[in-house]
Protein backbone atom coordinates (compact mmCIF):
# COMPACT_ATOMS: atom_id res chain seq x y z
CA UNK A 1 0.00 0.00 0.00
CA UNK A 2 1.46 3.22 -1.25
CA UNK A 3 2.16 5.83 1.90
CA UNK A 4 0.75 9.40 1.54
CA UNK A 5 3.46 11.82 1.33
CA UNK A 6 4.10 14.31 4.80
CA UNK A 7 3.02 17.60 4.36
CA UNK A 8 4.38 18.63 8.14
CA UNK A 9 7.28 18.04 9.61
CA UNK A 10 5.66 16.53 12.69
CA UNK A 11 4.63 14.23 9.75
CA UNK A 12 7.70 13.42 8.30
CA UNK A 13 9.65 12.65 11.45
CA UNK A 14 7.37 10.93 12.69
CA UNK A 15 7.15 8.59 10.11
CA UNK A 16 10.77 8.53 9.82
CA UNK A 17 10.78 7.03 13.37
CA UNK A 18 8.37 4.80 12.80
CA UNK A 19 10.14 3.25 9.88
CA UNK A 20 13.23 3.39 11.82
CA UNK A 21 11.50 1.53 14.32
CA UNK A 22 10.21 -1.02 11.80
CA UNK A 23 6.80 -0.54 13.56
CA UNK A 24 3.63 -0.78 11.02
CA UNK A 25 0.56 2.55 11.95
CA UNK A 26 -1.82 -0.06 12.67
CA UNK A 27 0.48 -1.46 15.82
CA UNK A 28 1.79 2.14 16.48
CA UNK A 29 -1.37 2.91 16.80
CA UNK A 30 -2.77 0.57 19.24
CA UNK A 31 0.12 0.63 21.14
CA UNK A 32 -0.60 4.18 22.39
CA UNK A 33 -4.13 3.14 22.94
CA UNK A 34 -5.81 3.74 20.01
CA UNK A 35 -8.94 1.59 19.36
CA UNK A 36 -7.88 -1.13 16.61
CA UNK A 37 -10.44 -0.19 14.21
CA UNK A 38 -9.29 3.30 13.73
CA UNK A 39 -5.68 2.86 14.75
CA UNK A 40 -3.88 3.18 11.28
CA UNK A 41 -6.14 5.62 9.72
CA UNK A 42 -5.58 8.30 12.95
CA UNK A 43 -1.61 7.24 12.70
CA UNK A 44 -1.85 7.94 8.61
CA UNK A 45 -3.82 11.33 9.51
CA UNK A 46 -1.07 12.57 11.89
CA UNK A 47 1.86 11.11 9.67
CA UNK A 48 0.26 12.89 6.34
CA UNK A 49 -0.14 16.21 8.67
CA UNK A 50 -3.51 16.08 8.11
CA UNK A 51 -4.21 16.22 12.26
CA UNK A 52 -1.47 17.61 14.16
CA UNK A 53 -1.25 15.25 17.39
CA UNK A 54 -1.77 17.02 20.57
CA UNK A 55 1.53 17.32 23.05
CA UNK A 56 0.48 14.64 25.26
CA UNK A 57 -0.24 12.20 22.37
CA UNK A 58 3.27 13.17 20.69
CA UNK A 59 4.98 12.61 24.05
CA UNK A 60 3.07 8.64 23.66
CA UNK A 61 4.26 8.21 20.03
CA UNK A 62 7.56 9.22 20.94
CA UNK A 63 7.77 6.75 24.05
CA UNK A 64 6.74 3.87 21.46
CA UNK A 65 9.09 4.98 18.55
CA UNK A 66 12.48 5.89 21.63
CA UNK A 67 13.08 9.19 20.24
CA UNK A 68 12.91 12.54 22.42
CA UNK A 69 9.42 13.96 21.72
CA UNK A 70 11.01 17.55 20.21
CA UNK A 71 12.45 15.40 17.44
CA UNK A 72 8.63 15.69 15.79
CA UNK A 73 9.09 19.36 16.07
CA UNK A 74 12.61 19.98 14.79
CA UNK A 75 12.75 21.16 11.44
CA UNK A 76 16.34 21.37 10.89
CA UNK A 77 17.39 17.78 10.18
CA UNK A 78 21.00 18.29 11.29
CA UNK A 79 19.45 18.90 14.94
CA UNK A 80 16.93 16.56 14.44
CA UNK A 81 19.80 14.12 13.28
CA UNK A 82 21.55 15.40 17.04
CA UNK A 83 18.11 14.73 19.03
CA UNK A 84 17.07 11.62 17.89
CA UNK A 85 21.09 9.97 18.58
CA UNK A 86 20.71 11.91 22.22
CA UNK A 87 17.34 9.39 22.63
CA UNK A 88 19.54 6.67 21.62
CA UNK A 89 22.84 8.12 23.78
CA UNK A 90 23.63 6.70 27.56
CA UNK A 91 23.61 8.98 30.42
CA UNK A 92 27.41 9.16 30.40
CA UNK A 93 27.47 9.70 26.39
CA UNK A 94 25.02 12.60 27.51
CA UNK A 95 26.79 14.39 29.46
CA UNK A 96 29.37 14.21 27.29
CA UNK A 97 27.65 15.38 24.61
CA UNK A 98 26.45 18.72 26.82
CA UNK A 99 29.89 18.87 28.10
CA UNK A 100 31.37 19.23 24.68
CA UNK A 101 28.25 21.59 23.26
CA UNK A 102 28.88 24.06 26.11
CA UNK A 103 33.08 24.15 25.06
CA UNK A 104 32.37 24.65 21.36
CA UNK A 105 28.68 26.92 21.70
CA UNK A 106 29.31 28.97 24.57
CA UNK A 107 33.55 28.60 24.83
CA UNK A 108 33.62 28.20 29.08
CA UNK A 109 34.09 25.24 30.93
CA UNK A 110 30.86 23.24 31.68
CA UNK B 1 3.02 42.41 37.86
CA UNK B 2 3.19 38.63 39.04
CA UNK B 3 3.65 36.12 36.11
CA UNK B 4 0.98 32.77 36.64
CA UNK B 5 3.18 29.78 36.51
CA UNK B 6 3.79 27.51 33.25
CA UNK B 7 1.89 24.03 33.57
CA UNK B 8 3.20 22.98 29.84
CA UNK B 9 6.57 22.16 29.24
CA UNK B 10 5.74 24.56 25.79
CA UNK B 11 4.94 27.38 28.12
CA UNK B 12 8.30 26.99 30.37
CA UNK B 13 10.40 27.23 27.82
CA UNK B 14 8.80 30.08 25.49
CA UNK B 15 9.18 31.59 29.16
CA UNK B 16 12.96 31.34 29.16
CA UNK B 17 13.36 31.72 26.20
CA UNK B 18 11.38 35.14 26.55
CA UNK B 19 13.33 36.08 29.61
CA UNK B 20 16.65 35.17 28.17
CA UNK B 21 16.18 37.81 24.90
CA UNK B 22 14.17 40.26 27.07
CA UNK B 23 11.09 40.63 25.49
CA UNK B 24 8.36 41.88 27.23
CA UNK B 25 4.93 39.62 26.46
CA UNK B 26 3.44 42.53 25.04
CA UNK B 27 6.49 43.42 22.49
CA UNK B 28 7.04 39.79 21.65
CA UNK B 29 3.01 39.60 20.65
CA UNK B 30 2.92 42.23 18.29
CA UNK B 31 6.46 41.15 16.96
CA UNK B 32 4.83 37.85 15.56
CA UNK B 33 1.95 39.52 14.22
CA UNK B 34 -0.88 40.14 16.85
CA UNK B 35 -3.00 42.75 17.85
CA UNK B 36 -1.33 45.07 20.12
CA UNK B 37 -4.42 45.33 22.22
CA UNK B 38 -4.71 41.35 22.62
CA UNK B 39 -0.88 40.61 21.84
CA UNK B 40 0.41 40.50 25.92
CA UNK B 41 -3.17 38.11 26.52
CA UNK B 42 -2.44 36.04 24.11
CA UNK B 43 0.76 35.65 25.07
CA UNK B 44 0.72 35.30 28.71
CA UNK B 45 -1.96 31.98 27.33
CA UNK B 46 0.78 30.64 25.63
CA UNK B 47 2.93 30.39 28.27
CA UNK B 48 0.86 29.57 31.23
CA UNK B 49 -0.43 26.50 28.85
CA UNK B 50 -3.75 27.52 28.60
CA UNK B 51 -3.36 27.55 25.10
CA UNK B 52 -0.78 26.05 22.98
CA UNK B 53 -0.19 27.85 20.04
CA UNK B 54 -0.05 26.32 16.28
CA UNK B 55 2.98 24.92 14.83
CA UNK B 56 3.23 28.08 12.43
CA UNK B 57 3.30 30.29 15.67
CA UNK B 58 5.64 28.32 17.51
CA UNK B 59 7.71 28.78 14.48
CA UNK B 60 7.47 32.67 14.43
CA UNK B 61 8.14 32.35 18.40
CA UNK B 62 11.51 30.80 17.92
CA UNK B 63 12.49 33.09 15.07
CA UNK B 64 11.63 36.00 17.26
CA UNK B 65 13.46 34.70 20.71
CA UNK B 66 16.62 33.06 18.51
CA UNK B 67 15.82 29.31 19.62
CA UNK B 68 15.42 26.54 17.17
CA UNK B 69 11.28 25.46 17.42
CA UNK B 70 12.36 22.57 18.93
CA UNK B 71 13.15 23.72 21.74
CA UNK B 72 9.75 24.84 22.81
CA UNK B 73 8.65 20.90 22.63
CA UNK B 74 11.67 19.45 24.82
CA UNK B 75 10.73 18.25 28.29
CA UNK B 76 14.42 16.87 29.05
CA UNK B 77 16.43 19.76 30.19
CA UNK B 78 19.68 18.12 29.23
CA UNK B 79 18.54 18.57 25.98
CA UNK B 80 16.86 22.11 25.63
CA UNK B 81 20.04 23.26 26.58
CA UNK B 82 22.21 21.31 23.76
CA UNK B 83 19.44 22.72 21.54
CA UNK B 84 19.17 26.38 23.42
CA UNK B 85 22.86 26.17 22.14
CA UNK B 86 22.51 25.08 18.95
CA UNK B 87 20.08 27.88 17.54
CA UNK B 88 23.28 30.51 19.07
CA UNK B 89 25.69 28.31 17.44
CA UNK B 90 27.73 28.76 13.54
CA UNK B 91 27.65 26.04 11.19
CA UNK B 92 31.02 25.37 11.60
CA UNK B 93 30.31 24.62 15.44
CA UNK B 94 27.05 22.81 14.70
CA UNK B 95 28.93 20.42 12.21
CA UNK B 96 31.74 19.67 15.22
CA UNK B 97 28.68 19.16 17.25
CA UNK B 98 27.48 16.72 14.90
CA UNK B 99 30.70 15.07 14.22
CA UNK B 100 30.91 14.41 18.44
CA UNK B 101 27.88 13.21 18.26
CA UNK B 102 27.86 10.83 15.71
CA UNK B 103 31.28 9.40 17.19
CA UNK B 104 30.23 9.48 21.05
CA UNK B 105 26.87 7.88 20.39
CA UNK B 106 26.90 5.76 16.92
CA UNK B 107 30.77 4.44 17.44
CA UNK B 108 31.26 5.15 13.94
CA UNK B 109 32.87 7.86 11.92
CA UNK B 110 30.97 10.44 10.57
Amino acid sequence: MRLKPPISCFGRRMREARLLAGIPQDKLGVAIGLDEGTASARISRYETGVHAPPYDVANKLAHILRVPVAYFYCEDDELAGVIAAWGRASAIQRRNVRVFVEREIRGEDA
